[in-house]
């Protein structure tokens, strides 16, 4: 346990929770180059369904789908890397293939519409049965605004206040049916309570929404909230409404600042400290040994293209870098308006005075996340190192390689923390709130809900 | 065979088309309130696995899932009938639990962004190998218009010009990935051939998209693509780019009408007569006598509340009828702007001068569709009569109540329709556009097309 002054911060539960982040050919920049990928196939269900049947034998707590509404053209030789699968169809699928462990999409709320994304999220509670999970972003990438009849992105206030409202009004949707609104009395023909469906009369800055949703309350009551935010405003936007935070972070010393801060937002609203999971992103390299382990991360990093890192670093910077020498310093970037991700690198650059191949290289292996090498005890050390700082709540596994470097983890890491009493052995609750330790909220239209706020 | 005169009109293949249309509780308006329905849930997979197994056995086309954007709050007693889970979602489910049938779902033009919908059926197609279809819709409900931040819903023309302007757009996107634009030559590291992955630059009336698609080319190039309008702008739109028409007719001769009409079309778009099947929704009863068909029917119109009735023509046609006696004859409603389906509502009122109640009853029961009731080979003399009069292509069933009826067509109805030749006993193929005997499209952007353009 932790010194005594970091006690209120501390993660109430005593086991951590652990996501798995899927990307089609797996994390490492250049895994599909590599010789454990099978390139029959971009997008194939055989893909999903072993990694979905690895991930839930680990009794992992959930499925993580990052998503993307571009690819860099420029760089379409290494663009492997920008395929992205649609994660909400995706879900659909791991809904039907999967039986315990939750499942997450990310969805961004800067080209959507929420009456649409509450209902694609509804939908997903139901088919799963109360395992479905959203990922709440803000999409960072110019290129992706020119996909959406945009002549450029809304700016970054504009952008996190938008997502502050589509969530006020998805919320306001999935509450829309109080749970006990189904009546199902076949005889007297009354499907539903009139009195427990409600309108919201939604009119805002981005939206009006007159309600009610057409499906009723999903088994979780809403989805899981996640949100991956570090700015100021990213913070905040979490703190008041994100179940899990998804953190990219390479040092601990700064993820227990980061823990620390944002689980001290909460009171502010309303909210106790176990109420929001922090977790960060990490990347793994294991091996029987040190020097297997070493020799695998090694393997990986030579097939890093170094005109894929500097797409890598652009696509991030949101800025060209092929016209600069690859053996240059990077050039000073405007961080004005730009994400997190865009901050850590700059700030790397500038303290390591890395050459922009270099730092390529770097971040496109872990982009910004943790990342550690060594046997599953090693792993494990680090882990444990982390959860017992008060550095995370757990973490979002990011396998090098996938379907195969799943399995990896959860058939070596996995039984070491189980051994130790970090991590679960088998499934306790049903749906993904019981995963993560979270309650169940009670619909905002609720009476017992208007006679709180009334008393 | 038919008559010489309609050779040309006639359907190239000697079988029938059969998708299945799945309502969450099955087509009959009250059939939520029928023994045979499951309530213990609203949506679940135990359900969709049911059907689609059913399906499956009976070697049908495809399953076919309808979508809405809003739910009538005046009559949730009985709304039973509007809940729509999320159709993308659902289908993402069905990639999963089924082999071999076509998975289609609607999704509105009016309320979504076509780099969204791209991907979403692009990521579908690929997790079938081949299987998925949109359903291309403008949407018609009033108080969908007030979900997504509209004031009323765009007038009809200005739909179709959007919904028209959007398929180019998803065309063009499917297509920017050349089939042959993977190289995955791990060794060299080029994933992709940047020749063949091509930029959009549109700049349309309602849209802005640059491309490329995120996703390489799906299994069937592009999703099958299904469109309903029955007026002159959607049939000349179907005509135009859809490979299948689903049409509610309960009239043999207006069928042909409406079939020959359509067909006549596809020279002016360069299209051939074997391009686009018309398939019209077909409501059935069967029974092992025709007392026990005409019994259940019976039963199944007992279900509906005269309340119920009222509700369903007031949505359908964008009016509140509730101020109306229910004994009254339906009052003059203007039709300009409304829909198809709208046309014919009033056109039945006027001609059989029913009252609001039993208009209700009459279309609530199967919504302008053909309704057929009898034993199995009776529904088969019905089917072969319009397939060989070149009345349809095939048919879109309606089963009243779910998942049960589809069990019962495939296991009554279909054994009749293959003994007869008119269905086949097998899939010969694996993807829908096989089922459908459609060709696979080349990508606009091929350099074979290229060369034909300018030839």
């Amino acid at each position: 346990m932790q010194d005594g002054s970091d006690k209120d911060m501390k993660q109430l539960n005593e086991q951590m929770n652990l996501g798995a982040f899927v990307f089609t050919f797996g994390h490492h920049f250049a895994a599909w180059r590599h010789p454990g990928t099978d390139t029959n196939e971009i997008i194939s269900m055989d893909f999903y369904k072993e990694l979905a049947a690895s991930a839930e034998r680990g009794k992992l707590d959930m499925l993580f789908l990052a998503d993307s509404g571009s690819i860099p053209l420029s760089d379409a030789e290494s663009s492997a890397r920008f395929v992205y699968p649609e994660a909400t169809a995706v879900l659909g699928a791991l809904a039907a293939i999967t039986d315990k462990i939750g499942i997450a999409a990310t969805v961004s709320t800067t080209f959507n519409d929420p009456y649409n994304v509450a209902r694609r999220f509804s939908t997903l509670d139901h088919l799963s049965k109360g395992r479905a999970a959203w990922n709440v972003v803000t999409s960072t990438k110019e290129g992706d605004a020119l996909n959406y009849s945009m002549e450029k992105l809304p700016e970054h206030g504009s952008r996190y206040e938008r997502a502050r409202e589509f969530l006020d009004v998805t919320n306001a949707l999935w509450d829309s049916w109080e749970d006990d609104a189904l009546l199902w009395d076949k005889k007297a023909g009354l499907f539903a309570d009139k009195e427990k469906v409600h309108l919201l009369e939604h009119r805002g800055e981005s939206f009006s929404v007159l309600g009610p949703l057409n499906i009723p309350r999903s088994p979780q009551g809403r989805p899981v909230i996640i949100q991956a935010g570090t700015s100021p405003a990213g913070s905040r936007f979490a703190a008041s409404g994100a179940d899990v935070i998804f953190t990219a972070c390479e040092d601990k010393d700064e993820a227990i600042r980061f823990y620390k801060h944002v689980k001290g937002l909460l009171p502010e609203f309303g909210r106790e400290v176990g109420e929001v999971k922090i977790l960060p992103g990490l990347m793994y390299f294991v091996g029987a040994t040190e020097a297997e382990a070493k020799a695998k991360e090694e393997e990986f990093y030579e097939l890093i293209l170094p005109s894929a890192g500097v797409t890598y670093l652009s696509r991030m910077l949101n800025v060209d870098l092929s016209g600069y020498s690859i053996d240059e310093q990077l050039p000073d970037i405007p961080l004005e308006g730009n994400t997190s991700r865009a901050k850590i690198i700059m700030e790397t650059a500038r303290r390591t005075k890395q050459t922009i191949r270099e730092l390529g290289l770097h971040f496109a292996v872990a982009r910004g996340h943790m990342k550690v090498r060594g046997t599953p005890e090693q792993i494990a050390d680090v882990m444990e190192d982390w959860f017992r700082s008060a550095a995370c709540d757990g973490f979002n596994i990011m396998p090098p390689l996938l379907p195969g470097g799943m399995g990896e983890f959860v058939d070596q890491v996995v039984p070491v923390l189980q051994r130790r009493g970090l991590f679960r052995t088998e499934y306790s609750g049903n749906t993904l709130r019981d995963h993560l330790g979270l309650s169940r909220p009670i619909s905002q239209f609720a009476a017992s809900v208007e006679t709180a706020k009334e008393g």
